[in-house]
Protein backbone atom coordinates (compact mmCIF):
# COMPACT_ATOMS: atom_id res chain seq x y z
CA UNK A 1 0.00 0.00 0.00
CA UNK A 2 1.02 3.58 -0.82
CA UNK A 3 -0.34 5.61 2.00
CA UNK A 4 -0.38 8.88 2.43
CA UNK A 5 -1.62 12.51 3.81
CA UNK A 6 -3.01 15.15 1.66
CA UNK A 7 -4.61 18.76 2.04
CA UNK A 8 -3.31 22.18 3.41
CA UNK A 9 -0.76 21.96 6.19
CA UNK A 10 -2.00 20.87 10.06
CA UNK A 11 -5.22 19.67 8.10
CA UNK A 12 -4.12 16.86 5.88
CA UNK A 13 -6.45 13.97 5.59
CA UNK A 14 -5.65 10.13 4.99
CA UNK A 15 -5.47 8.47 1.88
CA UNK A 16 -3.88 6.44 -0.69
CA UNK A 17 -2.49 5.58 -4.05
CA UNK A 18 -4.61 3.00 -5.66
CA UNK A 19 -3.06 0.88 -8.85
CA UNK A 20 -3.81 3.40 -11.25
CA UNK A 21 -1.99 5.91 -9.51
CA UNK A 22 -5.37 7.55 -8.09
CA UNK A 23 -5.61 9.02 -4.93
CA UNK A 24 -8.53 7.30 -2.68
CA UNK A 25 -9.76 9.07 0.44
CA UNK A 26 -9.43 7.36 3.95
CA UNK A 27 -11.13 9.99 5.68
CA UNK A 28 -13.65 7.07 7.13
CA UNK A 29 -11.32 4.43 7.78
CA UNK A 30 -8.65 5.99 9.74
CA UNK A 31 -7.71 9.19 11.25
CA UNK A 32 -4.48 9.94 10.34
CA UNK A 33 -1.70 7.77 8.84
CA UNK A 34 0.44 8.37 12.12
CA UNK A 35 1.01 6.53 15.43
CA UNK A 36 -1.49 3.66 16.32
CA UNK A 37 -2.44 3.20 12.48
CA UNK A 38 0.94 1.84 11.63
CA UNK A 39 0.61 -1.19 13.51
CA UNK A 40 0.39 -4.67 11.12
CA UNK A 41 -2.91 -5.15 12.68
CA UNK A 42 -4.20 -1.78 11.64
CA UNK A 43 -2.06 -2.15 8.45
CA UNK A 44 -3.82 -5.60 7.60
CA UNK A 45 -7.20 -4.32 8.05
CA UNK A 46 -6.93 -1.48 5.54
CA UNK A 47 -5.17 -3.74 2.93
CA UNK A 48 -8.60 -5.64 3.35
CA UNK A 49 -10.36 -2.70 1.58
CA UNK A 50 -11.08 -2.71 -1.61
CA UNK A 51 -9.70 0.72 -2.89
CA UNK A 52 -12.45 1.18 -5.45
CA UNK A 53 -14.69 1.71 -2.57
CA UNK A 54 -12.98 4.46 -1.45
CA UNK A 55 -13.52 7.70 -2.79
CA UNK A 56 -11.62 9.23 -5.37
CA UNK A 57 -10.32 12.92 -4.57
CA UNK A 58 -10.49 14.97 -7.02
CA UNK A 59 -7.90 17.95 -8.23
CA UNK A 60 -4.51 18.42 -7.88
CA UNK A 61 -4.42 18.13 -3.40
CA UNK A 62 -1.00 19.28 -1.62
CA UNK A 63 0.20 16.05 -0.31
CA UNK A 64 1.31 16.54 3.49
CA UNK A 65 4.62 15.20 5.20
CA UNK A 66 3.11 11.42 4.48
CA UNK A 67 3.63 10.60 8.11
CA UNK A 68 1.31 12.59 10.65
CA UNK A 69 2.59 13.03 14.46
CA UNK A 70 5.99 11.77 13.96
CA UNK A 71 7.59 11.75 17.52
CA UNK A 72 11.35 11.45 16.52
CA UNK A 73 12.81 12.37 13.32
CA UNK A 74 16.56 10.42 13.84
CA UNK A 75 19.12 10.88 10.96
CA UNK A 76 22.19 8.64 10.45
CA UNK A 77 25.01 10.51 9.71
CA UNK A 78 28.08 9.15 6.55
CA UNK A 79 25.91 5.64 6.38
CA UNK A 80 27.03 4.95 2.44
CA UNK A 81 30.26 3.46 1.59
CA UNK A 82 30.64 5.70 -1.73
CA UNK A 83 30.05 8.82 0.30
CA UNK A 84 32.80 8.04 2.64
CA UNK A 85 35.34 7.06 -0.11
CA UNK A 86 34.25 10.81 -1.75
CA UNK A 87 35.14 12.69 1.54
CA UNK A 88 37.77 10.24 1.91
CA UNK A 89 36.46 9.54 5.65
CA UNK A 90 36.50 6.09 6.90
CA UNK A 91 33.69 3.62 7.03
CA UNK A 92 32.15 4.52 10.87
CA UNK A 93 32.26 1.34 13.32
CA UNK A 94 28.74 2.50 14.79
CA UNK A 95 26.07 4.38 12.91
CA UNK A 96 26.51 8.59 13.33
CA UNK A 97 23.48 9.30 15.21
CA UNK A 98 21.41 13.20 15.44
CA UNK A 99 17.87 14.40 15.46
CA UNK A 100 16.40 16.79 13.43
CA UNK A 101 13.13 19.17 14.71
CA UNK A 102 10.15 17.78 14.38
CA UNK A 103 8.82 21.13 13.24
CA UNK A 104 10.91 20.97 9.84
CA UNK A 105 8.32 18.24 8.42
CA UNK A 106 6.67 19.49 5.42
CA UNK A 107 5.40 17.65 2.12
CA UNK A 108 7.24 16.50 -0.53
CA UNK A 109 6.31 19.21 -2.74
CA UNK A 110 6.31 21.80 -0.06
CA UNK A 111 9.03 24.77 -1.04
CA UNK A 112 12.38 24.61 0.55
CA UNK A 113 12.22 28.18 2.68
CA UNK A 114 16.01 29.70 2.81
CA UNK A 115 16.72 30.71 6.42
CA UNK A 116 17.35 34.19 7.08
CA UNK A 117 21.61 34.54 7.03
CA UNK A 118 21.73 31.35 4.99
CA UNK A 119 24.46 31.23 2.83
CA UNK A 120 25.37 27.26 2.28
CA UNK A 121 21.86 25.60 1.90
CA UNK A 122 22.45 21.90 1.01
CA UNK A 123 20.85 18.89 0.06
CA UNK A 124 20.61 15.54 0.76
CA UNK A 125 18.28 12.43 -0.72
CA UNK A 126 17.73 9.92 1.68
CA UNK A 127 15.75 6.37 2.27
CA UNK A 128 13.35 6.94 4.94
CA UNK A 129 12.47 3.71 7.94
CA UNK A 130 8.86 4.51 9.22
CA UNK A 131 8.63 2.42 12.92
CA UNK A 132 4.94 0.85 13.30
CA UNK A 133 5.73 -0.67 16.45
CA UNK A 134 7.62 0.07 19.78
CA UNK A 135 10.97 -1.09 19.63
CA UNK A 136 13.13 -1.87 22.82
CA UNK A 137 16.55 -3.52 22.45
CA UNK A 138 15.09 -5.21 19.78
CA UNK A 139 17.60 -8.04 17.47
CA UNK A 140 17.97 -7.52 13.68
CA UNK A 141 16.07 -9.96 13.25
CA UNK A 142 13.60 -8.65 15.11
CA UNK A 143 13.82 -5.29 13.77
CA UNK A 144 11.52 -6.00 10.10
CA UNK A 145 8.44 -6.40 12.35
CA UNK A 146 9.22 -3.08 13.89
CA UNK A 147 9.04 -1.61 10.23
CA UNK A 148 5.97 0.17 9.20
CA UNK A 149 7.66 0.99 5.46
CA UNK A 150 9.60 3.40 3.70
CA UNK A 151 8.84 6.78 2.51
CA UNK A 152 11.95 9.12 0.54
CA UNK A 153 12.85 12.03 3.13
CA UNK A 154 15.18 14.88 2.10
CA UNK A 155 16.88 15.90 4.87
CA UNK A 156 17.89 19.52 3.44
CA UNK A 157 20.79 21.05 5.56
CA UNK A 158 22.89 24.45 6.09
CA UNK A 159 26.20 23.59 6.24
CA UNK A 160 27.43 26.83 7.94
CA UNK A 161 24.59 26.85 10.31
CA UNK A 162 25.32 22.84 11.04
CA UNK A 163 29.25 23.01 10.96
CA UNK A 164 30.58 26.85 11.42
CA UNK A 165 28.67 27.51 14.67
CA UNK A 166 29.85 25.79 17.13
CA UNK A 167 29.22 22.13 19.13
CA UNK A 168 26.71 19.84 17.53
CA UNK A 169 24.75 19.57 14.22
CA UNK A 170 21.30 20.34 15.06
CA UNK A 171 21.14 24.28 14.14
CA UNK A 172 21.66 23.07 10.42
CA UNK A 173 19.22 20.42 10.34
CA UNK A 174 16.23 21.52 11.85
CA UNK A 175 14.86 25.04 10.20
CA UNK A 176 11.63 24.90 9.12
CA UNK A 177 10.85 23.34 5.43
CA UNK A 178 14.27 21.39 6.17
CA UNK A 179 12.43 17.94 5.92
CA UNK A 180 10.06 17.14 3.31
CA UNK A 181 8.51 13.60 3.86
CA UNK A 182 6.59 11.74 1.17
CA UNK A 183 5.34 11.52 -0.89
CA UNK A 184 3.74 8.57 0.66
CA UNK A 185 4.88 5.43 3.01
CA UNK A 186 4.95 2.46 1.39
CA UNK A 187 4.25 -0.36 3.46
CA UNK A 188 7.39 -2.81 3.90
CA UNK A 189 5.33 -5.31 1.71
CA UNK A 190 6.03 -3.67 -1.13
CA UNK A 191 9.55 -3.43 -0.98
CA UNK A 192 11.13 -6.54 -2.18
CA UNK A 193 14.57 -5.59 -0.78
CA UNK A 194 15.33 -1.89 0.85
CA UNK A 195 19.02 -2.74 0.42
CA UNK A 196 18.07 -2.67 -3.69
CA UNK A 197 16.85 0.78 -4.63
CA UNK A 198 17.96 3.15 -7.01
CA UNK A 199 18.52 6.89 -5.28
CA UNK A 200 19.15 9.90 -6.75
CA UNK A 201 18.40 13.82 -6.82
CA UNK A 202 18.79 16.73 -9.23
CA UNK A 203 19.47 20.42 -9.23
CA UNK A 204 18.16 22.33 -11.57
CA UNK A 205 18.09 19.48 -14.01
CA UNK A 206 21.26 18.22 -13.61
CA UNK A 207 22.11 15.04 -11.54
CA UNK A 208 24.34 15.26 -8.43
CA UNK A 209 23.11 11.94 -6.18
CA UNK A 210 23.13 8.71 -7.53
CA UNK A 211 23.32 5.70 -6.13
CA UNK A 212 21.87 2.45 -4.50
CA UNK A 213 20.53 1.61 -0.85
CA UNK A 214 22.95 -1.39 -1.30
CA UNK A 215 25.77 0.89 -0.78
CA UNK A 216 24.64 1.71 2.57
CA UNK A 217 27.22 0.88 5.54
CA UNK A 218 24.34 0.01 8.13
CA UNK A 219 20.91 -1.64 6.74
CA UNK A 220 17.48 -0.52 8.15
CA UNK A 221 17.38 -3.35 10.01
CA UNK A 222 20.56 -2.95 11.89
CA UNK A 223 19.35 0.96 12.19
CA UNK A 224 16.37 -0.11 14.26
CA UNK A 225 18.33 -2.49 16.30
CA UNK A 226 21.03 -0.32 17.02
CA UNK A 227 18.97 2.70 18.35
CA UNK A 228 16.45 0.94 20.19
CA UNK A 229 19.45 0.19 22.75
CA UNK A 230 20.05 3.80 22.94
CA UNK A 231 16.22 4.94 23.27
CA UNK A 232 12.98 3.29 22.29
CA UNK A 233 11.36 4.26 19.13
CA UNK A 234 7.73 4.29 18.59
CA UNK A 235 5.01 4.00 15.56
CA UNK A 236 5.48 7.06 13.68
CA UNK A 237 9.03 7.91 14.21
CA UNK A 238 11.07 8.23 11.43
CA UNK A 239 15.04 6.93 10.71
CA UNK A 240 16.48 8.85 8.15
CA UNK A 241 19.54 6.83 7.18
CA UNK A 242 21.94 8.75 5.40
CA UNK A 243 22.60 10.32 1.87
CA UNK A 244 24.87 8.75 -0.78
CA UNK A 245 27.74 10.84 -2.19
CA UNK A 246 27.17 14.05 -4.16
CA UNK A 247 25.68 17.06 -1.99
CA UNK A 248 26.80 20.35 -3.05
CA UNK A 249 29.54 20.65 0.01
CA UNK A 250 31.08 17.64 -1.68
CA UNK A 251 31.00 19.72 -5.01
CA UNK A 252 34.80 21.64 -6.34
CA UNK A 253 34.47 24.44 -5.47
CA UNK A 254 30.89 23.77 -3.62
CA UNK A 255 27.65 24.75 -4.66
CA UNK A 256 24.41 25.47 -2.72
CA UNK A 257 20.84 26.20 -3.57
CA UNK A 258 19.34 29.26 -4.20
CA UNK A 259 16.26 31.13 -4.15
CA UNK A 260 14.47 29.53 -7.46
CA UNK A 261 16.32 26.10 -7.79
CA UNK A 262 14.53 22.93 -8.46
CA UNK A 263 15.30 19.98 -6.93
CA UNK A 264 13.70 16.89 -7.63
CA UNK A 265 14.90 13.71 -6.39
CA UNK A 266 13.46 9.86 -5.68
CA UNK A 267 13.76 6.68 -4.87
CA UNK A 268 13.02 3.50 -6.87
CA UNK A 269 9.12 2.42 -5.57
CA UNK A 270 9.21 4.97 -3.34
CA UNK A 271 7.74 8.13 -5.31
CA UNK A 272 9.41 11.69 -6.41
CA UNK A 273 9.52 15.18 -4.56
CA UNK A 274 10.23 17.89 -6.23
CA UNK A 275 10.55 21.55 -4.70
CA UNK A 276 11.41 24.55 -5.34
CA UNK A 277 13.97 27.17 -3.27
CA UNK A 278 12.16 30.13 -1.62
CA UNK A 279 13.65 33.35 -0.79
CA UNK A 280 13.77 33.96 3.22
CA UNK A 281 10.96 35.03 5.12
CA UNK A 282 10.72 38.74 5.18
CA UNK B 1 0.51 29.30 39.04
CA UNK B 2 1.38 25.58 39.18
CA UNK B 3 0.43 23.83 36.77
CA UNK B 4 1.07 19.91 36.50
CA UNK B 5 -0.08 16.20 35.67
CA UNK B 6 -0.58 13.86 37.25
CA UNK B 7 -1.93 10.13 37.18
CA UNK B 8 -0.14 7.20 35.24
CA UNK B 9 2.01 7.48 32.56
CA UNK B 10 0.32 8.34 29.35
CA UNK B 11 -3.13 8.65 31.56
CA UNK B 12 -1.83 11.99 33.22
CA UNK B 13 -4.93 14.66 33.92
CA UNK B 14 -4.46 18.14 34.76
CA UNK B 15 -4.02 20.03 37.71
CA UNK B 16 -2.55 22.86 39.57
CA UNK B 17 -0.71 23.15 43.09
CA UNK B 18 -3.05 25.82 44.85
CA UNK B 19 -1.69 28.40 47.89
CA UNK B 20 -2.11 25.21 50.62
CA UNK B 21 0.28 23.06 48.71
CA UNK B 22 -2.38 21.06 47.42
CA UNK B 23 -3.25 19.32 44.13
CA UNK B 24 -6.72 20.38 42.70
CA UNK B 25 -8.09 18.75 39.18
CA UNK B 26 -8.41 20.34 36.17
CA UNK B 27 -9.72 18.12 34.08
CA UNK B 28 -13.20 19.77 33.93
CA UNK B 29 -11.13 23.27 32.58
CA UNK B 30 -8.65 22.23 30.16
CA UNK B 31 -7.67 19.27 28.42
CA UNK B 32 -4.13 19.23 29.27
CA UNK B 33 -1.20 20.76 30.43
CA UNK B 34 0.10 21.12 26.75
CA UNK B 35 -0.01 23.04 23.11
CA UNK B 36 -2.06 26.03 22.57
CA UNK B 37 -3.35 25.65 26.22
CA UNK B 38 -0.14 27.22 27.41
CA UNK B 39 -0.86 30.68 25.84
CA UNK B 40 -1.43 34.00 27.49
CA UNK B 41 -4.84 33.96 26.58
CA UNK B 42 -5.49 30.80 27.85
CA UNK B 43 -3.21 31.08 31.28
CA UNK B 44 -5.29 34.40 32.03
CA UNK B 45 -8.83 32.54 32.09
CA UNK B 46 -7.42 29.82 34.05
CA UNK B 47 -5.65 32.32 36.62
CA UNK B 48 -9.41 33.64 36.91
CA UNK B 49 -10.59 30.52 38.59
CA UNK B 50 -10.83 30.40 42.12
CA UNK B 51 -8.18 27.25 43.05
CA UNK B 52 -10.92 26.35 46.12
CA UNK B 53 -13.66 26.15 43.20
CA UNK B 54 -11.48 23.36 41.96
CA UNK B 55 -12.18 19.39 42.91
CA UNK B 56 -9.42 18.65 45.27
CA UNK B 57 -7.23 15.37 44.43
CA UNK B 58 -7.12 12.53 47.00
CA UNK B 59 -4.24 10.34 47.72
CA UNK B 60 -0.86 10.44 46.41
CA UNK B 61 -1.06 10.19 42.78
CA UNK B 62 2.19 10.05 40.55
CA UNK B 63 3.20 13.50 39.09
CA UNK B 64 3.35 13.04 35.23
CA UNK B 65 5.91 15.34 33.55
CA UNK B 66 4.48 19.15 33.82
CA UNK B 67 4.00 19.44 30.05
CA UNK B 68 2.61 16.77 27.73
CA UNK B 69 2.93 16.53 23.78
CA UNK B 70 6.50 17.99 23.93
CA UNK B 71 7.04 18.80 20.15
CA UNK B 72 10.57 19.53 20.51
CA UNK B 73 13.42 19.32 23.69
CA UNK B 74 16.01 21.26 22.94
CA UNK B 75 19.12 21.65 24.95
CA UNK B 76 22.04 23.78 25.84
CA UNK B 77 25.56 22.86 26.35
CA UNK B 78 28.21 24.75 28.06
CA UNK B 79 25.58 27.54 29.60
CA UNK B 80 27.33 28.31 32.91
CA UNK B 81 29.89 31.06 33.66
CA UNK B 82 31.02 28.52 36.99
CA UNK B 83 30.89 25.55 34.76
CA UNK B 84 32.84 26.70 32.05
CA UNK B 85 35.82 27.19 34.58
CA UNK B 86 35.27 24.19 36.22
CA UNK B 87 35.97 22.35 32.98
CA UNK B 88 39.01 24.68 31.94
CA UNK B 89 37.17 25.45 28.29
CA UNK B 90 36.30 28.97 27.11
CA UNK B 91 32.47 30.39 27.43
CA UNK B 92 30.97 29.89 23.84
CA UNK B 93 30.67 32.39 21.44
CA UNK B 94 27.18 30.66 20.40
CA UNK B 95 24.98 29.14 22.44
CA UNK B 96 25.83 25.28 21.63
CA UNK B 97 22.13 23.65 20.85
CA UNK B 98 21.46 19.72 20.73
CA UNK B 99 18.46 17.78 21.11
CA UNK B 100 16.69 15.25 23.75
CA UNK B 101 14.47 12.65 22.28
CA UNK B 102 11.09 13.43 23.43
CA UNK B 103 10.50 9.75 24.24
CA UNK B 104 13.27 9.97 27.35
CA UNK B 105 10.48 12.61 29.14
CA UNK B 106 8.97 11.21 32.62
CA UNK B 107 7.63 12.40 35.23
CA UNK B 108 9.69 14.21 38.14
CA UNK B 109 9.83 11.28 40.82
CA UNK B 110 9.76 8.61 38.32
CA UNK B 111 13.02 5.74 38.28
CA UNK B 112 15.60 6.58 36.07
CA UNK B 113 16.07 3.27 33.96
CA UNK B 114 19.98 2.41 33.93
CA UNK B 115 20.28 1.71 29.99
CA UNK B 116 21.95 -2.00 29.41
CA UNK B 117 25.68 -1.99 28.94
CA UNK B 118 25.74 1.21 30.71
CA UNK B 119 28.95 2.54 33.02
CA UNK B 120 28.62 6.18 33.05
CA UNK B 121 25.23 7.38 33.96
CA UNK B 122 25.41 11.26 35.18
CA UNK B 123 23.35 13.67 36.17
CA UNK B 124 22.64 17.69 35.24
CA UNK B 125 20.25 19.67 36.88
CA UNK B 126 18.85 22.40 34.65
CA UNK B 127 16.40 25.25 33.87
CA UNK B 128 13.79 24.53 31.68
CA UNK B 129 11.99 26.99 29.48
CA UNK B 130 8.39 26.00 28.27
CA UNK B 131 7.33 27.73 24.73
CA UNK B 132 3.88 29.30 25.09
CA UNK B 133 3.74 31.37 22.03
CA UNK B 134 4.80 30.37 18.25
CA UNK B 135 8.48 32.05 18.45
CA UNK B 136 10.11 32.74 14.74
CA UNK B 137 13.17 35.02 13.82
CA UNK B 138 11.95 36.98 17.61
CA UNK B 139 14.46 39.63 18.87
CA UNK B 140 15.29 39.18 22.63
CA UNK B 141 12.67 42.05 23.80
CA UNK B 142 9.97 39.61 21.84
CA UNK B 143 11.14 36.94 23.62
CA UNK B 144 9.28 36.67 26.88
CA UNK B 145 6.17 37.07 25.74
CA UNK B 146 6.77 33.63 23.69
CA UNK B 147 7.70 31.80 27.36
CA UNK B 148 4.60 30.47 29.44
CA UNK B 149 6.59 29.35 32.12
CA UNK B 150 9.49 27.72 33.36
CA UNK B 151 10.64 24.29 35.03
CA UNK B 152 13.12 21.89 36.70
CA UNK B 153 14.56 19.45 33.93
CA UNK B 154 17.11 16.83 34.92
CA UNK B 155 19.04 16.19 31.62
CA UNK B 156 20.00 12.70 32.63
CA UNK B 157 23.03 11.76 30.78
CA UNK B 158 25.08 8.19 29.57
CA UNK B 159 28.70 9.88 28.89
CA UNK B 160 30.16 6.78 27.18
CA UNK B 161 27.04 7.09 24.85
CA UNK B 162 27.43 11.06 24.74
CA UNK B 163 31.03 10.98 23.73
CA UNK B 164 33.20 7.75 23.13
CA UNK B 165 30.56 5.95 20.59
CA UNK B 166 31.39 8.34 17.35
CA UNK B 167 29.70 11.38 16.03
CA UNK B 168 27.03 13.64 18.10
CA UNK B 169 25.44 13.84 21.58
CA UNK B 170 22.29 12.20 20.91
CA UNK B 171 22.91 8.42 21.78
CA UNK B 172 23.65 9.46 25.21
CA UNK B 173 21.11 12.03 25.85
CA UNK B 174 17.99 10.09 24.99
CA UNK B 175 17.58 7.20 26.67
CA UNK B 176 14.09 6.27 27.99
CA UNK B 177 13.63 7.73 31.49
CA UNK B 178 16.73 10.79 30.66
CA UNK B 179 14.05 13.51 30.75
CA UNK B 180 12.65 13.79 34.26
CA UNK B 181 9.73 17.34 33.58
CA UNK B 182 8.90 18.89 36.90
CA UNK B 183 7.54 19.03 39.28
CA UNK B 184 5.47 21.76 37.82
CA UNK B 185 5.40 24.78 35.33
CA UNK B 186 5.45 28.02 37.45
CA UNK B 187 3.69 30.48 35.02
CA UNK B 188 5.89 33.39 34.35
CA UNK B 189 4.73 35.58 36.34
CA UNK B 190 5.44 33.82 39.06
CA UNK B 191 9.19 34.21 38.39
CA UNK B 192 10.35 37.93 39.24
CA UNK B 193 13.62 37.19 37.76
CA UNK B 194 14.77 33.53 36.29
CA UNK B 195 18.46 35.02 36.25
CA UNK B 196 18.68 34.67 40.04
CA UNK B 197 17.42 31.57 40.82
CA UNK B 198 18.91 28.43 42.83
CA UNK B 199 20.10 25.84 41.37
CA UNK B 200 21.38 22.45 42.89
CA UNK B 201 21.62 18.67 43.10
CA UNK B 202 22.43 15.82 45.53
CA UNK B 203 23.42 12.31 45.15
CA UNK B 204 22.63 10.22 48.28
CA UNK B 205 22.87 12.86 50.37
CA UNK B 206 25.69 14.30 48.93
CA UNK B 207 25.37 18.14 47.33
CA UNK B 208 27.44 17.70 43.94
CA UNK B 209 25.94 20.94 42.07
CA UNK B 210 24.89 24.22 43.83
CA UNK B 211 24.72 27.60 41.67
CA UNK B 212 22.89 30.60 40.77
CA UNK B 213 20.83 30.96 37.39
CA UNK B 214 22.78 34.30 37.44
CA UNK B 215 25.63 31.83 36.17
CA UNK B 216 24.16 31.35 32.92
CA UNK B 217 26.13 32.41 29.88
CA UNK B 218 22.81 33.15 27.64
CA UNK B 219 19.82 34.31 29.55
CA UNK B 220 15.94 32.33 28.59
CA UNK B 221 15.59 34.99 26.86
CA UNK B 222 18.63 35.23 24.59
CA UNK B 223 18.13 31.72 24.08
CA UNK B 224 14.36 31.57 22.75
CA UNK B 225 15.79 34.64 20.53
CA UNK B 226 18.57 32.55 19.45
CA UNK B 227 17.42 29.38 18.50
CA UNK B 228 13.99 30.66 16.79
CA UNK B 229 16.71 32.29 14.09
CA UNK B 230 17.69 28.51 13.22
CA UNK B 231 14.08 26.56 13.67
CA UNK B 232 10.45 27.80 14.76
CA UNK B 233 9.36 27.27 18.71
CA UNK B 234 5.92 25.90 19.01
CA UNK B 235 3.66 26.20 22.61
CA UNK B 236 5.04 23.03 24.45
CA UNK B 237 8.22 22.94 23.50
CA UNK B 238 10.91 23.03 26.14
CA UNK B 239 14.37 24.28 26.13
CA UNK B 240 16.54 22.99 29.02
CA UNK B 241 19.70 25.82 29.55
CA UNK B 242 22.10 23.99 30.60
CA UNK B 243 24.02 22.34 34.27
CA UNK B 244 26.04 24.02 36.54
CA UNK B 245 29.20 22.37 37.64
CA UNK B 246 29.68 19.24 39.76
CA UNK B 247 28.27 16.78 37.25
CA UNK B 248 29.43 13.17 37.92
CA UNK B 249 31.88 13.20 35.27
CA UNK B 250 33.90 16.18 36.57
CA UNK B 251 34.46 14.61 39.80
CA UNK B 252 38.30 13.33 40.35
CA UNK B 253 38.03 10.41 40.16
CA UNK B 254 35.01 10.49 37.96
CA UNK B 255 31.43 9.24 39.90
CA UNK B 256 28.41 7.91 38.14
CA UNK B 257 24.96 6.28 38.98
CA UNK B 258 24.45 2.55 39.75
CA UNK B 259 21.12 1.27 40.70
CA UNK B 260 19.67 2.18 44.22
CA UNK B 261 21.12 5.97 44.74
CA UNK B 262 19.07 8.62 45.47
CA UNK B 263 19.08 12.02 42.93
CA UNK B 264 17.35 14.77 44.69
CA UNK B 265 17.07 18.03 42.66
CA UNK B 266 15.46 21.34 42.78
CA UNK B 267 15.40 25.41 41.47
CA UNK B 268 14.51 28.21 43.90
CA UNK B 269 10.41 28.82 43.65
CA UNK B 270 10.39 25.54 40.89
CA UNK B 271 10.38 22.70 43.03
CA UNK B 272 11.83 19.54 43.45
CA UNK B 273 12.80 16.05 41.88
CA UNK B 274 13.52 12.72 43.49
CA UNK B 275 14.77 9.83 41.49
CA UNK B 276 15.79 6.25 42.35
CA UNK B 277 18.40 4.71 40.63
CA UNK B 278 16.83 1.59 38.86
CA UNK B 279 18.37 -1.28 37.05
CA UNK B 280 18.47 -2.30 33.22
CA UNK B 281 15.62 -3.90 32.23
CA UNK B 282 15.50 -7.81 32.08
Amino acid sequence: MKLLRYGEPGQERPGLLDAQGQLRDLSDRIEDVAGAMLSDVELTRLRAIDPESLPLVSGQPRLGPCVGQVGKFICIGLNYVDHCEETGQAVPEEPVVFMKATSAICGPNDGILTPRKSEKLDWEVELGVVIGREARYVSESEAESCIAGYCVVHDVSEREFQLERGGQWDKGKGCDTFGPLGPWLVTRDEIDNPLDLGIWLEVNAQRYQQSNTRNMVFSPHQLVAYLSQFMSLQPGDIISTGTPPGVGLGQTPPVYLKPGDQVWLGIDGLGEQRQTVLPPLE
